[in-house]
Order: structure tokens, then sequence, then C-alpha cells
């Protein structure tokens, strides 16, 4: 935090931060504080000096020009989901700024076809006040009853329908940004087409609040769609699987919302895991894909759907397949998706990836990836899900059957490092969607380009000379 | 230029500079100089020292290195169809970097759905290399024959097909740029989801040159249409056309392509203005829409036209409506649009403007921008016209009959100042797409929240703290 050495740090004025929320959102003792320092699944342990929970924008500035003039560490937090760790607090002198309280939505234009939330709104309220009002907000992932729009704008969340509508930053029309020093920054506009100067959105979504704290925005909503079909299909191959992809593709274009890979031993798990989920098909088969359709046409999209499974049969592409006949049935195939990741960690220990790669590369990087791990840990097995369509994989791997579970997780390092390297060499990312936060930070300087680092280490300096914002985060 | 005060700037190095792109590539006679120093509308007469036609991003940084290490302006120019200046030198002193030679396009990558191009490439050639590969890139717009992607990622261009695919920033995955000390930051990735720290990409996207000089790019690629439907459309009201807009998307979502406005007089002048436009509805009409719809569908589309076309007619929003019988006749109705920048630069003289507002205020905006500059110039003929969905408003005012033109054009500041006074009080921008460049700089400290301002002259500082990099232009 560019503190000199030698030079103790001064105390945090924790009566003054107090001040400017009220000592009912100031919170001091360790019982009030404890749920903001750990995660749910508790790989951190966090340390803060107090908790503090702002009402309007102009607190949060308040307390960002209290933080700057005393060198405080600035922690912001929504909904306390993430899984890099960047909303915990690591240092005892650390004051959370939990977005709790910024929960309005200021307004919904509906010509204008935007939505203005402040950070704190939940994503489920989003996406269901856009669709009391017929429109789509498509941001949609697994902790979206919990997660807040600042949360997901500050990670750039990905999720189910990235595919066809973009990730979280593609979503958004203006911002409002404390900056460090509490300046605030008004860009909440509603213009699609704007060319005035830098875009300083994109500075602040995906900084995981290390440039300026996000305080409110302008989401772009979507006519809701009229009609849904939903997929089930087994598939030979991952080649075939991504063959398949681009024959959707071809015939549905944006309507191919979601285009979800399984391996076999997903399927199994999750059959196995939940007594609510049912394998859709008869038998079992390598690799699975969940396609989503979604269109403003009443009419032609099971017809659509049809045409892509019988492409897909007779290039060989697909072995089985069935097309959700009701809404609940859809949901049946979406929940064996969506708990996998809950499966994976029921097997008694599991280590997990977020990675991608350019779409073309993924069955290479996945068959090479599973290999070369199974390889150096023996019976270890790869259970690869994720959104093909956008070259996410979720590459888990599961302990051994009859493997120490302690055993197994000391291997994690050298597994995460065959993944990553595997990762580099197809040109691909370490973090796809979840952040880099305080997890794979220190993996930074060994994946990223010295100028790219250099380059993002000037914008830090530039806008947060103090360092007083999520320090020891991303950077 | 940051320039100390007293202290002559240095000579230019010449030589130094023809010696990294040999003497062939380097333009140093006032007549082989001439076309890169004024534009089409030669609203600008520039002036530079010389230009140089780098044939490698190695080159490029060469000539940045030195530049920055001399003091010497640098001003990167593409196709030179900028409408803004910006690309056009405007010092004694400035070396033109002209990217015509970065003319490759580097790989197309059909799985992943992108195409690395060069900056040099002209945008038709990357529509037609998309197509010739069964997909499409959406960038589309009147300049599309000699503009380039260097210059149209420069400037975030917009176009004709914004609506259902974004701007320019829109389309890129990955970017690759050299930087004003000659540092090139290779991030030509081909990931669609990549959270590993701030997103460079649009820093530089929109920037006019003035952070870095794009040298290629990722472009995304997208299935290419299998059916087209384009409407021509008689609507008696702004409010109606904005309604009408509504009810396509509910319908037809994504495939609403384009929903391209104009004013009747538009439609008058266009028809004048060239023997091959032809008004495709038997009467006048206030106002016209061009609708076009675009599908992976084979079928299907015209009914869905229909039914759009249907619903506007019984909620009194159409007047009369033709569908396209041809490609034949889908090309008519788009000359009608695309002509209108010429149609209306033919009647003598004409004020124009390029601005956005949130789209639901296009109506208002409109209306209180023509009679306020109706009552100020009376008889100045208004002829609103551009890509409604977007609210990007073409706002053009043509000459009064009869007024002599200087007298007429005389008036250009005082409209421009009504114009762009309305434009903030709908909470506007005074470009939508075609950027600041030398044209509106001046204009920036008056429309731009200070803090915005301050920001970004803090990145200028960061990035090009010599300020070689087109200086004079954005800010």
């Amino acid at each position: 935090m560019n503190k000199p050495a030698g030079k103790p740090a001064a105390a945090v004025p924790l009566d003054r931060f107090a001040a400017i929320v009220g000592a009912k959102y100031a919170l001091r003792d360790a019982v009030d504080i404890a749920p903001f320092l750990v995660e749910r699944r508790e790989i951190y342990q966090g340390r803060a000096a107090m908790v503090l929970k702002p009402g309007s924008t102009a607190e949060v500035a308040e307390i960002l020009k209290l933080a700057n003039a005393t060198g405080t560490p600035i922690v912001p937090q929504g909904g306390n989901t993430g899984l890099s760790g960047g909303q915990v607090p690591l240092d005892e002198r650390a004051v959370v700024v939990s977005t709790v309280r910024l929960d309005k939505i200021r307004e919904i234009d509906l010509a204008t076809n935007s939505m203005t939330c402040e950070a704190g709104v939940v994503l489920q309220r989003a996406q269901e006040t856009a669709r009391a009002n017929d429109r789509l907000f498509p941001l949609s992932l697994g902790a979206e009853g919990s997660c807040t729009i600042g949360g997901n704008l500050s990670t750039n969340a990905g999720g189910v329908q990235a595919l066809s509508f973009g990730v979280a930053r593609d979503l958004v029309l203006g911002l409002e940004v404390v900056l460090a020093d509490g300046r605030i920054w008004g860009g909440l506009r509603k213009l699609k087409k704007d060319n005035t100067g830098y875009d300083l959105r994109h500075l602040f979504m995906g900084a995981e609040g290390t440039l300026g704290i996000i305080t409110a925005a302008v989401l772009k909503l979507f006519p809701a769609p009229r009609s849904t079909e939903t997929a089930f299909v087994g598939v030979p191959s991952l080649k075939a699987a991504l063959a398949l992809l681009l024959i959707a593709q071809a015939r549905a274009g944006a309507n191919v919302t979601s285009f979800e890979l399984m391996a076999g031993l997903g399927v199994q798990l999750a059959v196995k895991h939940s007594a609510n989920c049912r394998d859709p098909l008869r038998e079992p088969h390598p690799w699975y894909v969940l396609i989503e359709l979604n269109s403003q046409a009443r009419e032609g999209l099971r017809a659509t759907m049809e045409e892509i499974l019988a492409a897909g049969t007779e290039a060989g592409l697909v072995r089985d397949a069935t097309i959700a006949s009701s809404t609940e049935q859809a949901k049946n195939f979406w929940l064996i998706r969506l708990i996998l990741p809950d499966a994976q960690r029921g097997t008694g220990g599991s280590i997990a990836h977020d990675v991608s790669v350019p779409v073309a590369a993924v069955p290479d990087f996945i068959e090479e990836a599973s290999a070369t791990v199974s390889a150096r840990v023996p019976g270890i097995r790869p259970l690869p899900f994720g959104h093909l369509g956008d070259g996410n994989v979720h590459l888990a791997f599961c302990k051994p059957d009859g493997m120490d579970k302690a055993a197994f997780l000391a291997r994690t390092d050298e597994v995460n490092g065959i993944v990553y390297e595997l990762a580099g060499k197809y040109r691909g990312s370490i973090s796809a969607e979840h952040g880099i936060g305080a997890m794979k930070r220190k993996l930074m300087p060994k994946v990223k380009d010295p100028v790219e680092l250099e380059l993002m280490r000037a914008l830090k300096r530039t806008l947060d000379p103090n360092g007083i914002l999520n320090p020891g985060k991303v950077l």
C-alpha cells in the first residue's frame, strides 16, 4: 500500500467513519463483523477494523475522502458471493464498505430499454423487476439470489447467457463511481452511442473495486422472450459438441442463448447428488450439452431446435437428445447443469478451475489437461463442464476413489500449475469469469504480458495513488 | 503538447524517421503529402512534416520510440474518412503514420468466430472476407469502401447495424497497440471471457489515437444471416416511429438489425437528388422508417415483418408500408437512407449534427430542436434522420430557399449552440458516433462533467506523458 518502510500505519479513525453513516450502520463488534470476513466456502479468514453500510453515494464519497486522507484500506463488498476472495478484507485496518443499503432501483425507462440500479440491488431482484415490465435483464448465474449488481459489474460476471447477451460489462450503458479521493463520477448516461472522449466505464468494470467503487449503473434491458426451447443432448465427443454449437449458431444465431457442456461423469454425479435430478436420456453418454433457444417469435422455435438436432444427428454429432416438453422438464435439465458445482464438491474433494480458451481450442485443451493431470494423479476424475459457446471451461477434478482427502488437496498447486500452463499454451485465461481477487493475484506476473501488467499498475497509481482501494487484490 | 514555454521545438529528425520505414515509404514532398492533409469535405487544411507508411507493428513501435524521444507529434491515419478531423495533422512538425500497408488479415478462426485484421484493412474487405467464409462482420457505414479497421476502432464507429450488434468497441475480442513510448501491448486474445485484471481494450478504442496506435485487432464474427426482410414505412409522427420500434423489438428482438428514421423532407430530397431513387410509397408522409430484419432461419421472417406492420397499423402507427420483394428493391430503400448526407449537402448549404439522446427522448428532442432553430432562422428546413433504435440522430438543417449560402453558414455556431444545449438538456451526447477529433474538442469542457474530464486528462498524462499522440485532438 505504498506505506513507507518503518513508519507505523496511522490508527483507523473509527469514530469519524462511524459518524458518516451513523452508529447504527457502523459495525465494530467482532460478532457483527464476522459474516463479512468469511465467504461461503470458508477459504479465507478475513480481518477488518469495521464494517460501514452507507445509505447514499454521498456517504460513500465521504468514506473514501476520509480513507484517502488517513491511508485506510477500503474493501467494497456486495453480496459476498465472489469466488476469488476479492470481497474479503485481509487487513486488520481494513474498513469494509457494504453496499447492502444502496438497494434502490432508481428508474426503469421502457422506451430506452434501460434500468438504473444502485450497487446493492440483488441480481435476482433486477431480473424480476425487468420481467414484471415485460423485459429481460439477461445476466444469470448461480449466485443470483444473493449477489449484487455492484459486485456483478466489479467482477464482470459471466454466467449462462453470455453467449448471446455478452458478459456483465456488455450490459451497461452508464455508471456512477466514487473515486479513491471521494470525487463522484456521475456517468449514469442512457446512451447507446456516445463518442465524447475515453470510455471510463470499462475501466471500473472488472477492476474488482481497486480503481473506484461503483455505486449505481444504467443497465440494458431487452424485450422479454416469447418462446423458449431447451434440449438435453448426448454427444460422442468434445469435437462433436463443438461442431453442434456451430450448427446451432448457423441456424439460430443470437437465439442460441445457452450452450452448456457437461462431462458424462457430471450427469452421473448430479443424479446421485440430488433426488430432484433425473437423467433425461436412456443411456449414459461420454458428453452432454444443454442447448437453450429463446426467441421473440411465439412460433417456430421448436422446429428450429428440431432442425438443429436433426442436422446434428445426420452429421453423427448427436447420439441421443430430448427437447423439454414443459417448463418443469426444462428446469430439470438446468438443475443437472447448475447443481454440478455442488455435486462436484460432494465427491469428497475436488480441485476446480475457471478457465477459458478460444472456442476452437476447447476440445484439445480439455483433453490435454485431463490426460496430463490424470497421468500425474492416477485415478483422478476429470469433470469438465461450463459455457462451451464462450470457451469458458469449469475444469474440475474429483478425488480418486479411496484417496485421502487431505493428501488429495495437497496436490492442488500441482494440478493448478498444469491447468494454468495449458491455458497459457492454448492462449487462454486463468480466470474466465470469477476474477483475480486475492486467490490468483500472485499468478498475474506469470501469466500476463509484462507490458500489460505495467499498464495496469500505471492505471492503479493514477486512479488510487495512496493504494487504499481493495489493496492486495488483482495486482 | 507540454512544451516548456519559450523553448523552441526540436527539429523533426526526418532522416531517422525515414530510415525506419525505408525511403520509399517516407513521403516528404508537398505534392505527395497533400492527400493526407485534407479530408473529403475539405473543412481542414492540415500541415505536416512528413508521412510514414510503416509495414509492420515493429516499425510503428520504432517510429513512436523516436517520436517520444524527440517530442515529435504523431497523427495516425487510416482511410482518412473521419468526420471530426481526428485524422488530420495540424502541426507543421507533425508526422502522419498511415496504416495503409498494415493490411493483412492475419487469421480467420471459424470455430471461434473471429478474424484477426491489421489496422489498415479496409472495412469492406473485412466484411467481404467474412461473407466468403459464411460469416458476418456486422459493422457497416457509409465510408465502408475506404475507411479502415484501425480508424473504425479508434473512433468507435457506429453505423446502421449497431442496434443489434453494438458499436465498433462491442465487436472486438483482442487488440494489439503500440504505446506512446514504443512498447507493444500484445493483447490479440480470442477469448469471450477473460477476467484477469483491467480491460485495456476499451481504453484505446474510441480514443482517436491519443493514447496509443491500434495496429491489429481480433474481431468477432457472426453466422451469416440466411434471410433478410426490408420494409419502407410511412408513419404519422416521431412518437409513432418510436412506438413502432418497440413493437418490432418485442416481436423480433435481435433480428431487428436496423431501424432508421427519415424526415419526409429527406425522402423528397433523396428522390430529387438521385435518378436511382424512387419513393417506394404512393403518397408523401411526414416521417419514414426503414426496418431491416435479419435471421438465421430461412423461413418465417416475412411473416414476422408482416406481423410487425399489421400490429403497427392496428395501433395507428403506420400510414403506409411496403416490404421489399427483391434484393434490388431493398437496395433502393437503403439508397434513399444512405444518400441523405449527400442529398442534404446538395440543397445549397446545410448545418449537420451527429448527436444522441436516450431513445425515449428522441421525439421530444427532435421536435424541440427543430422548433427552436426554426424560430431563430426563419425558413430553415430541419432534416432529421438517423439510427432511431440507437437514439442517434443526424440532425441536419438545410438552407432556407433563397437565402445566401455564406449568410446561412455564418449562423453555424448559433445553430450548433442550440442543438448541443438541447442535447445536454435531454442528457444526450454531442457526438454519437463521429468522435471529437479537432472539431468538437473545444466543446468538451462545456458538455462534460469536470470529474470525467479530469479523469480523461489523467489517463492521457499516464499513457502519453510527452503528449506526442495526436495532440490537439479530443482533449
